[in-house]
C-alpha cells in the first residue's frame, strides 16, 4: 500500500480510515466518537451496515453505499499524495491534542444532546488526514508559525506577510496558510523564497488545487513542503469545508499570525480556532482608515484582547511563540523530559534531522561543518535540521557548536538505536523524506 | 486684582501663589508638600526669608530675591490671562485629585530622602495655572480628552487625529494638547473647526507660544478655548518644562490618546503619566512599517497592554473613555451623590451651563427649544450646555426632553440659588465666561 505514510499501518486500518474520511463531512463530533470507541476497523464496518448511533447514521447515510475507500487510496497514490492516520508514526499527536482535549470537553453535552453547534465549525481531531509532499509532517507541526489573512490584501499586508513568513522560515519555522489569494499565497511564496518549509491546508482533495489560478503554488508547496487536506482525491472545496479547515491550520501551528482581515473575514475563524485551542493569537496592525485592518483591530481590541498579541515584526512573533515548542508539548526544561518524551519527541524526527541527531557528540560540541562530516550530509542539511532539533529539545547550542541535550548526559545510555512509534514499538520510521 | 479668576481669592493669596509659581520650577515634591503645610501666605514668607527645608531652599535659591509676583500678575493682566489658584472656585480639583492622590503616595519616601527622581517628571499638582481663555478651567476638564503625538507626524497622523478630534468635539469633549506641530496642532485645529472648545497646554509662558509658528493658533484658542501653562508670564519653553507640562496633560483629560509616537516621542511620557494617574490610555494603530507608529505599537504590546485600549475611531474612544466623568469623580448614581457634592458640581459650571440649569424643569421634561425660551439663549447654546450638565450628573435625559436629576427629585428643594466653593460659602461664581 504504497500511499501510506508507513509500512507499519495495515493495509485494514488504512482502508477503514479512508472509507470514514469520505463518508462523513470532516469535524463531526459524533463520528470521532464513535470511531474513538469501536476504533476504526469496527467503526468502518458498522458504518457500512447501517448499524450505528442515529447522529453517525445521519452522517454518513448520504455516502455509506458508494464509498471506495480503495480508489481513494490508488487516486491518492496516484497523485502523489499518502494517507497519514492515527496508527501511523507521522501522525501530528503533539499538534493535535489541543484539539483532543477540546472535543474530549464537548463529549458530555454531544451526548446529552444539548450541544450547540458552533457556526465556525467543532474543534475535534481529523479521522485521516491526506498529505502530500517530502516532509514529516509530525514533525513539521510541531514548529509551526500559521499566517492566515485577506484574500482582497493590499500591498501593505502582503508586504507584512512576506516580511514575516521571509523571516520565521529563515528561523525554522515551518509556515502553515491555506493557499488562498492574497495574505495566504504571500505567506507560502515567501516561505519559499526563504528555502524554508511550508504547509498548505487544503479545503478540497489534493487534487484539486483551489483557487485553480494557485494551482502553480500548490506544486512547488508539494515539492519541497506539505499540501494537506482532510478531504480525499477528488473533494471539491465547499464553503463549509473552509472553516473546518481553518481548525487544522490553528492546530498544526504554534501561534497564528492575522495579517490583514476586514470585518468578516474567514481569518477570524481560524483566529477564534486559534483561541479555543489555547494558542498563541497574533494579529499585525495596520492604518485605522483600512477596512481590510479592521477585522486585526478587533481582536486585538476584543473580549479576547489579553490573549492576542500586537505584532509589528519578526522578533514580536519570536517572543510570542520562538520557545512556544519547547514550552506545551516538547518541554525542554529537565523536570518535564522524561525518557519517554524523549523517546516520542525522536520518533518525530524527520530522516535528516535523525541523522544529524545520530551524529550528535554527548560532550564535547561540534561545529556544523565537522557534523556534516561526521554525518555525511552537506552542511546546510544539517543546519536546516539543527532548528528542530533545538525545538525538541534534543540538541543543546554552545559557543563551540552543538552536542547532544544535558537531559542525555544525565541518563546514559542516551535511546540512540531505539524507536517506538505509538502504536509500533519495533519498527524503525524511515520518514517520508528519507533517501530511498 | 483683576488678573484673578475670581473676586473671592483674596489679593494677598493670589501674590503668593504667583510668587510661589515664579520661585521654583513645576512639579517639585517638596515645595507642594511645604506649601500643602503651610499655606501659601506662610509658605512663600519663608521661602523670602530664606527659612525653610533644606529641599526647598535648594529649589528656591536662585529666584527668591528676584522674584517679583505683582510684576507677574500685571503682566499677566495685560496679556489677558488669569492666575487660577487652589483657592479659587475655578481651581481643577477634580481633575487633579489623581495627580494629589499620587503625591501623597510619594511623600513618605521623599521625606526618607529615599525618593528616586523620575525621569519623566513626578506627579504633583501645579501650585497656580496660568489661564487665558473664556472657558471655566473646572468645567472644562471633567469632560477633557486630550490627543497628542508626534511633531514629525505623517498625513495618516493628522488625517486620524483630525478625524478623532472633530468627532469627540462635536460630542462635547474639550480637547487637550500641547500645541505642538504635528497631531497636538492637528488635535487643536479640529477642535476649533467643530466649534468645539479645546484646552492647550503650554510649557512657556502663555505670552510665549511655543513653537513661534503656532501663533496664530494658540490666538485661536485662546479666543474660545483655553490656554493653560503653570509657568509664568515670559517663563521661557525649557525641555524639562515640556516633561512637566505632560502630566498636566494627562491631569486635564479623562483619556489621552496617543495618535502617532516614534520609539522615544514625548508622547509616551504623556501616556506614562496617563497612566501613573490610572486615566485611561489609547492609542491608535497604524502601518507597522511606519516608524511614527511604533510608538503607539509599542504602548498596545508593553507591560501596560492591558491599560492601553486599542482605538481605531470615534466610537472606540467614546465607548472607552464617553462616561469616564460620570464614574470617577463625577458620579451620578444616587448612592454616591451627596447635597454636597452636587453643590460642588453646580459652582464649576460656566455660566451658560448654569443658566440652562436653572431653567431645567423638575419633573415634566422638557425639549432644546423650549429650554431655550425658558432661559433665553440660543438653542445651539443649550445644545452645548447639556453634555456638561449630564457628565456632571444634574440633568436626566428622558424621551420627552431633559429635566433635573432623580436626585434632585428625591431631596427639595434642589440647591438652586446657593451657591458654594470650597472656601466661599457665600460668594456667587460669575464664572469667567460671564456675560459682563
Amino acid at each position: 500500500m504504497s500511499a501510506s505514510s508507513s509500512e507499519s499501518v495495515s493495509d485494514e486500518v488504512l482502508v477503514a480510515r479512508a472509507f470514514l474520511c469520505r463518508v462523513a463531512e470532516p469535524a463531526c463530533v459524533p463520528m470521532w466518537d464513535f470511531v474513538r470507541r469501536e476504533g476504526p476497523l469496527v467503526a468502518a464496518a458498522a458504518i457500512r451496515s447501517g448499524d450505528v448511533p442515529d447522529e453517525v447514521a445521519a452522517a454518513t447515510a448520504a455516502r455509506r453505499a458508494s464509498a471506495d475507500p480503495e480508489a481513494d487510496l490508488e487516486a491518492g497514490a496516484r497523485h502523489g499524495m499518502r494517507l497519514v492516520v492515527p496508527e501511523s508514526p507521522e501522525w501530528p499527536h503533539f499538534a493535535l491534542a489541543a484539539l483532543e482535549a477540546a472535543v474530549l470537553r464537548l463529549l458530555p453535552s454531544y451526548r446529552a444532546g444539548s450541544a450547540q453547534r458552533r457556526e465556525g465549525g467543532d474543534p475535534v481531531p481529523p479521522l485521516g488526514l491526506w498529505v502530500k509532499g517530502p516532509v514529516n509532517l509530525a514533525a513539521a507541526a510541531v514548529r509551526g508559525a500559521a499566517i492566515v489573512g485577506s484574500r482582497a490584501a493590499t500591498a501593505y499586508g502582503e508586504h507584512v506577510t512576506a516580511e514575516l513568513s521571509y523571516g520565521l522560515a529563515a528561523r525554522g519555522f515551518d509556515i502553515v496558510s491555506g493557499g488562498a489569494y492574497g495574505i495566504d499565497a504571500a505567506a507560502h511564496r515567501a516561505a519559499l523564497s526563504a528555502e524554508g518549509q511550508t504547509i498548505l491546508v487544503s479545503a478540497g482533495g489534493l487534487d484539486r488545487p483551489y483557487p485553480p489560478g494557485n494551482a502553480a503554488l500548490h506544486e512547488r508547496v508539494a515539492a519541497t513542503g506539505l499540501l494537506v487536506s482532510e478531504n480525499p482525491p477528488g473533494a471539491a472545496p465547499h464553503r463549509h469545508r473552509f472553516l473546518t479547515r481553518n481548525r487544522l491550520i490553528a492546530s498544526l501551528a504554534t501561534g497564528t499570525v492575522v495579517v490583514e482581515a476586514a470585518s468578516r473575514s474567514g481569518a477570524l475563524n481560524t483566529a477564534r480556532h486559534c483561541l479555543l485551542l489555547g494558542r498563541t493569537l497574533m494579529a499585525v496592525p495596520g492604518p485605522v482608515t483600512s477596512p481590510m485592518s479592521a477585522g486585526c483591530h478587533a481582536l486585538l481590541r476584543g473580549d479576547t484582547a489579553e490573549r492576542t498579541v500586537l505584532v509589528a515584526s519578526v522578533e514580536h512573533v519570536l517572543e510570542a511563540i520562538g520557545t512556544a515548542g519547547e514550552g506545551i508539548d516538547m518541554g525542554s526544561d529537565d523536570a518535564a523530559t522524561t525518557p519517554d518524551l524523549l523517546r516520542q519527541r525522536i520518533d518525530l524526527l524527520d530522516a535528516r534531522a535523525r541523522r544529524v541527531f545520530d551524529g550528535l557528540p554527548v560532550r564535547k560540541p561540534a561545529r556544523e561543518d565537522e557534523l556534516a562530516q561526521r554525518v555525511g550530509l552537506p552542511a546546510v542539511e544539517v543546519i536546516r535540521a539543527l532548528p528542530a532539533l533545538r525545538l525538541a529539545g534534543l540538541v543543546e547550542s554552545t559557543d563551540e557548536g552543538f552536542r547532544l541535550a544535558a537531559a542525555f548526559r544525565k541518563r546514559s545510555p542516551p535511546p540512540r538505536m531505539r524507536v517506538a512509534g505509538p502504536d509500533t514499538a519495533t519498527a524503525v520510521n524511515p520518514g517520508p523524506g528519507a533517501p530511498t
